[in-house]
């Protein structure tokens, strides 16, 4: 299972093809990022950490019946994915303020949500992804009606698996980010989930455990993404 | 009819109580205001051109159907309404991109928008009246599902309506901003119609007719009300 050329280098991974054409390889790098870029460093074993925990989640909702892109791990910082058309555009849900949402609404974080916030956020660097709606996303063709309604549903339905299982391991999963894409007409779940892209809360004593740590300068960021792994079950190299 | 007491005083316009407590006065200020408040500056007649301009449009728009607050005019500068409880949300329809959106999306001024787009916005000048989603307006309780749903469909019959009425004088209507509220427990359109709450642009040479003249220091803002006015056969004391 060999890295064919290079398709892509975004701000956390390496895209490149994979041998059947239909497949990318995802490399994890160290490189960690925020505020669109602007933030970037190095952390050691991020990427070999993320691509695990990642594969652990996309395994959890994929039996769950979720339709997602992973195929298989290929060593500690790689896994094989199917490749997709991806749609350029960010989903959110949120089960309590917090970052944005927190700023824009003068929200305090934590503060519930019920029913939870979704958000779809165009992926632009340049124009620092601008919340959007439906109508954005019909106006500019980003996307299909059904592609939206479909993109809302799993997204949701990610939000209830997730939230199980992060609660069984004493984790409050605040918010996370999915990004979508289509392969033969379908829509798929592409991209990654791990603790880069998503809001994890000690349940007990609320302390963070995801890329917050690295945005406030809080230290011990790959050490909490460890720990919610080892809380997780997720096996770890 | 006499105005009773002032209940609220806001940048545009005040509102007193009417006779009766079902109603409310709308007096029509000179003031004008752009930038969340921020610049503030008084043009002579243009609340007696605005307080007759909105009425003849809510007349229009009650005529064709769409539940409005507009009883009838006072004076000059008054109108009588049903009072409403507001909600709290701007919905604004686009069927040209220009300002907040051409900024927030990197697209130039003047775009056909197809679909037109339709927007919901917090009213909260502290906040800079944050874009918000339906699932925002569901969370915070600002609104229930089918008031949404009510405030998007007449949002955009409205625009359907006014569209033709302002083709007719050889306007483009680029955007507009309404208000509604609740009066027993059925929706209508609240706030006002003018060229303060709306973009128009002159069919053939594109020069702007609305409150954009302000914000951009063109001169001519009131001069252009009127002559949008004189087009559309509104009657101006
Ligand atoms: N299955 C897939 N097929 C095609 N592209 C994908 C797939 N999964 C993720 N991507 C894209 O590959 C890139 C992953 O690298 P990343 O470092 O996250 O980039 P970025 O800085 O653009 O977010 C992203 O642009 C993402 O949209
Ligand atoms: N029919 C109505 N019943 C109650 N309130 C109304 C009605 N129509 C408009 N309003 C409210 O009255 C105020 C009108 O004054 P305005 O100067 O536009 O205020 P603002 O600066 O808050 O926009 C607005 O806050 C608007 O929401
Ligand atoms: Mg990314
Ligand atoms: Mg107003």
């Amino acid at each position: 299972m060999s890295r064919g050329e290079q398709i892509y280098k975004g701000k956390a991974k390496i895209v490149y093809a994979g041998e059947d054409p239909d497949t990318l390889v995802l490399h994890f790098k160290d490189d960690t990022s925020a505020f669109d870029g602007e933030k970037v460093e190095q952390l050691a074993s991020k990427g070999k950490v993320n691509n695990q925990f990642n594969a652990f989640i996309m395994e959890h909702l994929q039996a769950a019946g979720v339709p997602t892109h992973f195929l298989h791990l290929i060593n500690d910082t790689d896994s094989l994915v199917r490749r997709l058309d991806m749609i350029p555009v960010e989903c959110v849900v949120r089960n309590r303020a917090a970052g944005s949402l927190s700023r824009r609404l003068g929200v305090e974080e934590g503060l519930i949500l019920e029913p939870p916030v979704f958000e779809f956020f165009l992926k632009n660097d340049a124009l620092h992804d601008p919340m959007i709606n439906t109508s954005h996303i019909l106006s500019f063709g980003w996307a299909s009606e059904d592609e939206i309604h479909a993109m809302r549903r799993w997204s949701l339905r990610v939000n209830m698996l997730l939230t199980a299982l992060f609660a069984a391991a004493d984790l409050i999963l605040v918010d996370f980010k999915l990004e979508f894409g289509r392969y033969e007409g379908e829509l798929f779940l592409g991209d990654e989930f791990s603790p880069d892209g998503c809001r994890l809360w000690d349940a007990k004593t609320l302390e963070k455990m995801d890329k917050d740590r690295f945005r406030r300068n809080l230290g011990g960021v790959v050490e909490a993404y460890v720990e919610v792994a080892r809380r997780l079950g997720v096996p770890l190299s």
